[in-house]
């Protein structure tokens, strides 16, 4: 069978970032956008130009960064959101527009309080307006598994005239069920007289855990792109994963008629990346990517894995990047090593005084710790990367903490911040608590504490201790993290982390003087 | 339309204890079958009694406490199988065995080494046996999703005949694509003369991410029982997730010919009883049971609901036991409160000194911690519970940890064992290891470390670390869990409680003498 090409468009960077907690930073959507460079993704969702400045210049920056895969900015139907997508995709490679509206009956009454006839209208103008903007538009359909078929075929027929060439058809609220949704879009296909002259697109909400079936029984029917993300991030219940679509396709090639040009291997490495930046742990046992999906344990599976290796698996864990061999450098290792492992990893610096500094916290690190795996520098250059984005930060100086049963946990540390130092005492609940209060004294950034979480980033007792903070203040939620063999400096750390994202450290106010 | 009954069976005290990480001991079991007869499922599958004398008390004990629910174990197809189930199954209510073979041609070849015509045999000696010691009886096709369909329909027939009054197909590696699966169950339904005089069954692996569509597509083809775990825990990638099946039956009412009657309120609770014990965290992208399941982020989609409820909400939090009002007790709280709130919750003790020192730690933490959740008990009472299955215990007693920049982190603490102290001191990478290795000092166990978590239990500086310490010693492996305000204590505790369970206490050395 002569397969066809599965365009696997990845929305990490603009569904998935807008989870609740999600955010990243626009280092870090860099750092994201290249790894999905690397895992061959075709399309790469980059943001929302003009939703924020912040937005713009993550679409702009990873615009000019990405290469090989097609960056795109989403865009309402409006001459405002057009433009500053254009403008943010100027130096792209290759770069699409991807412009929305609502087609569903319900949206089209309450949300947008337009007729269908005007909802034709704007979404016609608004493709041609982008396509004398670039050459690459797509269109979707908002909560398209709830409109009427008749005026789906109206609107995609004229914007298919007006040059969009890739027609999306997502399931917004994650309502459909496979053969229903798969048929609409099989028929769509077949009805639209110039159907044959666009790429049909699916973007399934996983709320009923439906998501990436809905996706592959469309793919079945003649859906040709697939707009995923790593782990299934995504608002409310996530988007399809993208290492399930790809593993089924390729797993199943007897039943499906398209191969994407993923490179599986980096499937994992890129679930870790986008988990260690996100703070959205990985359950064990997800699909592909969780710490179990290749794991045997009953006896009875044991004995048939030694047996005859089919007998059970239907993957190698191999094949998608779990690799056992993980050790990459030690205490001896030097200056080359270290940025050669960097490289590799798809990590850059923007700064040579930054790359010192990875380098100094590894040797650091180095003399705790026997063995530093790839998860060591992922979190070691997450803190460093973290920082370098907001410039003048508050930094930790000495830490102090003594905890004794019995007695309230005491805090003593130095903050650093223009050169200056600045001691805090404070008493907690806990060690943890007493180093927040600590900062807290200093900064009064009056913020609060939504997500702790520690995880070790592998195992042993000498691992580190990754800390991922968030905090949210007047409705803003960023993520901290620190990672460090002590977990109340990584704890402290991941705090100040949050804290310079938070807020400009010229409105954090150090009170209690120098020392 | 008329609705037919989809029975419920969960398996996440069988197949999903089978997960490498997630064992429980028989009181975290029991707390889960009640849980789940809570719940409403149909079937429990509790165990596998004849695996472990630990998992024939397991089953044991649920059957003798369950009594709205059908108690279930597995049992291959020997005798000793079989005894051991009716055994264990004895005083239930309702029991059911549960016993399988498998019938594809790579498992008969290489696991069974067996020829088919000797499986069928196997299979029907089987279930008359069975019947004979329980009116109840199952028969799973080990592999069904790669057997020979006429091998299927003859081995299927044989078993109803003998005597099986439900059939399950499991797509034991999780290869099946939803179309496929289910166009071969209602195949079989349609082909075998005496289907009408059994329950047809699936239980899916979710190894591609579609055991949720490979189950409800078999529902509609005519499966009538689907099989499934809380949180889709599971083997490597899981089973389908009950909360995912039941909410799509539910939701799509008007596609599926059949209901449940599973009090879907009581879906979150037990996610979190499930996830808290086996220390198992669930994604926040998780469908329905995800802390962001229900949330809205992006601006577009808040206006949205603002305007119209239903124009992105197609299920409503509370409907699956999200609440907002979740402060349950303060500092002023008595007895009676908070024994009330633990039977609200299922939770009961064995002893009356359990009781006593659940309600100690209470005021302990009520003087610490302003609000006092339900997660708050949760987490209290998992520890004392874990206390509780190995009797004698070695316990933490004094904590003092001294940690400060620059000089290695110092632990100095005392374990009561049977009424004596022990005092031990260390120094570690981080102040948490260096309490693990002051403990290591005394009981020399030896163990690794796999896996170190903390999770706060709930928002705010003063909320309780839960830690999970994941111990391997000799390929067994173990949980821990403690809680605390102080991240240290808690630390210490789970690590303790893990060693507890790991080691008969007599095996441990305490070395350095009392003080």
């Amino acid at each position: 069978m002569d397969k066809q090409h599965l365009v696997i468009f990845d929305t990490t960077l603009r569904d998935g970032e807008q989870s609740p907690g999600a955010s990243m930073t626009k280092e870090e959507k860099l750092r994201v956008a290249k790894a999905l460079e690397k895992l061959r993704v075709d399309v790469i969702e980059a943001g929302f130009a003009v939703s924020s400045p912040g937005d713009f210049e993550a679409v702009k920056s990873i615009a000019e960064t990405v290469k090989d895969s097609t960056v795109c900015s989403l865009a309402r139907t409006t001459h405002l959101d057009l433009e500053r997508a254009a403008e943010a995709l100027k130096k792209a490679n290759s770069g699409r527009i991807h412009t929305f509206i609502a087609t569903s009956p319900i949206h089209m009454k309450y949300k947008l309080q337009m007729t269908p006839d005007q909802v034709v209208e704007q979404a016609v103008s608004a493709v041609k307006l982008a396509r004398n903007m670039i050459g690459d538009v797509e269109f979707s359909l908002e909560d398209a598994s709830r409109s009427e078929f008749d005026f789906m075929c109206r609107i995609i027929e004229q914007v298919i005239n007006a040059g969009a060439g890739t027609i999306n058809l997502p399931d917004t609220v994650g309502y459909g069920f496979p053969e229903e949704y798969a048929e609409t879009v099989g028929k769509l296909i077949e009805t639209i007289p110039n159907a044959d002259k666009a790429i049909f697109s699916v973007h399934c909400h996983n709320d009923l855990g439906l998501a990436v079936s809905n996706s592959l029984a469309a793919v079945m029917k003649g859906a040709r792109q697939v707009e995923c993300t790593i782990n299934g991030l995504g608002e409310r219940a996530g988007n399809a994963a993208l290492e399930e679509v790809v593993m089924a396709v390729r797993t199943r090639k007897d039943i499906f008629p398209v191969e994407t040009r993923i490179d599986t291997t980096q499937i994992v490495p890129t679930s870790r990346l986008v988990s260690s930046i996100t703070g959205f742990p990985v359950q064990p046992n997800k699909a592909i990517v969780g710490a179990n999906a290749f794991a045997h344990e009953s006896g009875i599976h044991q004995d048939g894995v030694l047996k005859f290796r089919e007998t059970y698996e239907i993957m190698r864990a191999q094949d998608v990047g779990w690799s056992t061999n993980k050790i990459v450098l030690g205490k001896l290792s030097g200056r080359a090593a270290f940025s050669a492992r960097l490289e590799e990893l798809g990590i850059q610096f923007e700064s040579k005084a930054d790359l010192n500094e990875a380098f100094v916290r590894f040797k650091e690190l180095a003399d705790k710790k026997r063995e530093i795996y790839d998860e060591d520098l992922q979190a070691l250059v997450s803190e460093i990367q973290v920082g370098e984005t907001t410039g003048e930060q508050i930094t930790l100086g000495d830490l102090e903490v003594i905890s004794k049963t019995g007695q309230a946990p005491h805090a003593e540390l130095t903050l650093n911040f223009k050169g200056e130092n600045y001691r805090s005492t404070a008493e907690g609940d806990g060690p943890v608590d007493a180093v927040f209060k600590a900062i807290e004294k200093l900064t009064k950034s009056e913020a609060e504490l939504k997500l702790y979480l520690v995880n070790a980033v592998t195992e042993g007792t000498d691992s580190q201790g990754e800390v991922t903070v968030r905090l949210e203040k007047g409705g803003r939620i960023v993520n901290g993290q620190g990672a460090d063999t002590d977990i109340l400096v990584a704890s402290a750390r991941a705090y100040l982390n949050a804290l310079n994202l938070l807020e400009s450290p010229d409105r954090l106010h150090p009170q209690l003087g120098g020392v």
